[in-house]
């Protein structure tokens, strides 16, 4: 008999709720429109309604779980802490408790990297696997780190912070206004000032000129460098190299069997992940070479959010 | 009534078996000399009568288990691996199943970093402490990471090399040949190297000049920042500065309630810890600053590696 888990990926834009099967098929989708919602009886309310016809549109009478992936998240309390950036509802946001009231199953809120890393221990690459990273390039850096099947939270709760991890003080500065942290080189952004700074020195010819720097996009670059241009390579290059480093102290710290990377710059596919192990493993203390792998996450990327947000609620804890 | 436990560290002069109350309290040692061994058998045998001979003379029945702190430990199968340098009996010393033959307790092989570590959970500062990392700086640096009031081990078994997270990638060689790693500016030779490298500059002028490089040890420095010998204490700022980013780094991973550090080189006291903890916190993310101590371990030196080797028995796994 197949079993069934509810998934919701809490963004900016849309809140996504997944109807998903535990084989990894998503079955359905209901959205809401995040910033419709400024109360939260009102969101709650939508959700449970949004949960209720998923499973009535596929004559579902019960489901395993219910996994919430969202900003600020707390995974201790089961909330959206106050003042989240990006949601109209500026309150603390009991989301556990509350979906608790309507559905008696082990609901499970966290935030996205580490939904992430645990979709793809559920359902994607990680299933056999104890100890892994899982690092999704984007707007920023994010990390999910599992030890011993468990997502690591810390003494804080905001343990896997590791897009922040500094590997050039001497460099670039941060989001977080630091310098130096590994996110500076490897979000989207980041990437685009490793293509600008490169471009603008001059020294390595692009296949296709853009035409001025706010043509320059990650998407432009990924695109070039899967077509061979020599200078979006480059800037994949640095990326890579900053990266490598960062890998590497990270396996020096939980010595995982693999770290997987998700996330729109990975679409670059070969152009990240070729010179990515070279780093890694050049970088690599010689007691882990060859003994820790780097690939792609295995989910389909439309999936990824809801799948992760699903596998929350598999949770042991 | 009080309950007794057995500590082994073996190092490369001497094993040292300990007898440990349940309080923290050694009550006394048998002390073998580690080179005289050429075969297992007969170091197994010397052991087992160790351990009897401390138990007699201290008129005790029964102990709850025997931890062992040693090089090239592998935690999982309860060995010291084949080849270990330092150790004549190259073949791999099955410990774990030789000692259980003559002791039905629990019995635990780990490295010493590790067994610092549980000995600052079990006996010393960390007792209340389910995520905390132990650095020991001495020869070489080298970690311990307890989350979740366990030992990390990782898929390798062999994490926690945190000495050797890469924080200068254009800086100093390490012991390892890698480029950058803490231990080659926290390690003891690391320390003398800022110390020559500083005093070669001549821009600070040392309270007592050394009469030349061979007479720099790190006892020396420490010897003499603690008088607040300017050149001393920047050799101290040195360490503290790169150790202050990779701890930081290490806080953004696993996210610890502390961070307690042991060895030679700490005996500095402030001259080490006050700007360690002035550089942690300029680059922790901001989501952690104010949330993890840096503090010096509890243990008593003379007593730390038959304590943190005892405390191994009382790992559960």
């Amino acid at each position: 008999m197949s079993t069934y888990s509810i998934g919701i990926d809490i963004g900016a834009t849309n809140t996504d709720i997944g109807l998903v099967r535990n084989d990894g098929t998503v079955m359905g989708h209901h959205i809401l429109k995040t910033q419709e919602y400024e109360q939260t009886d009102a969101y709650i309310r939508d959700i449970t309604h949004g949960i209720r016809q998923l499973m009535q549109g596929h004559a579902i009478s019960a489901i395993d779980g219910i996994g919430i992936g969202a900003p600020n998240a707390n995974f201790f309390n089961g909330c959206i802490e106050e003042n989240t950036v990006n949601l109209r509802i500026k309150e603390r946001i009991p989301l556990r408790a509350l979906l608790t009231e309507s559905f008696q199953v082990p609901i499970v809120v966290d935030n996205d990297a580490n939904a992430a890393a645990y979709g793809e221990h559920i359902y994607g690459g990680a299933k056999e696997m104890r100890h892994f990273i899982m690092l999704t390039l984007g707007t920023g850096v994010g990390s999910g780190i599992v030890i011993d099947n468990q997502i690591l939270h810390g003494h804080t709760g905001t343990a896997g912070e590791l897009g922040h991890a500094i590997v050039n003080p001497m460099g670039r500065r941060c989001h977080c206004g630091r310098i130096g942290c590994i996110e500076a080189y490897a979000c989207a952004q980041g990437i685009c000032d490793n293509y600008i700074e490169e471009w603008k020195k001059g020294e390595i010819k692009p296949l296709l000129e853009p035409e001025d720097v706010s043509t320059v996009t990650c998407q432009f670059i990924g695109e070039s460098a899967v077509k061979g241009d020599p200078l979006a390579m480059k800037a994949y290059d640095t990326t890579a190299y900053w990266l490598g480093i960062a890998l590497a102290n990270a396996a020096a710290f939980s010595a995982p069997e693999a770290i997987f990377l998700m996330g729109g710059p990975t679409r670059a596919g070969e152009a990240l992940m070729k010179p990515l192990r070279h780093y890694f493993e050049e970088h690599l203390l010689y007691i882990y070479k060859g003994k820790i792998s780097v690939q792609l996450s295995l989910l389909n990327s439309n999936d990824a959010a809801i799948l992760g947000a699903a596998a929350l609620s598999k949770l042991i804890y």
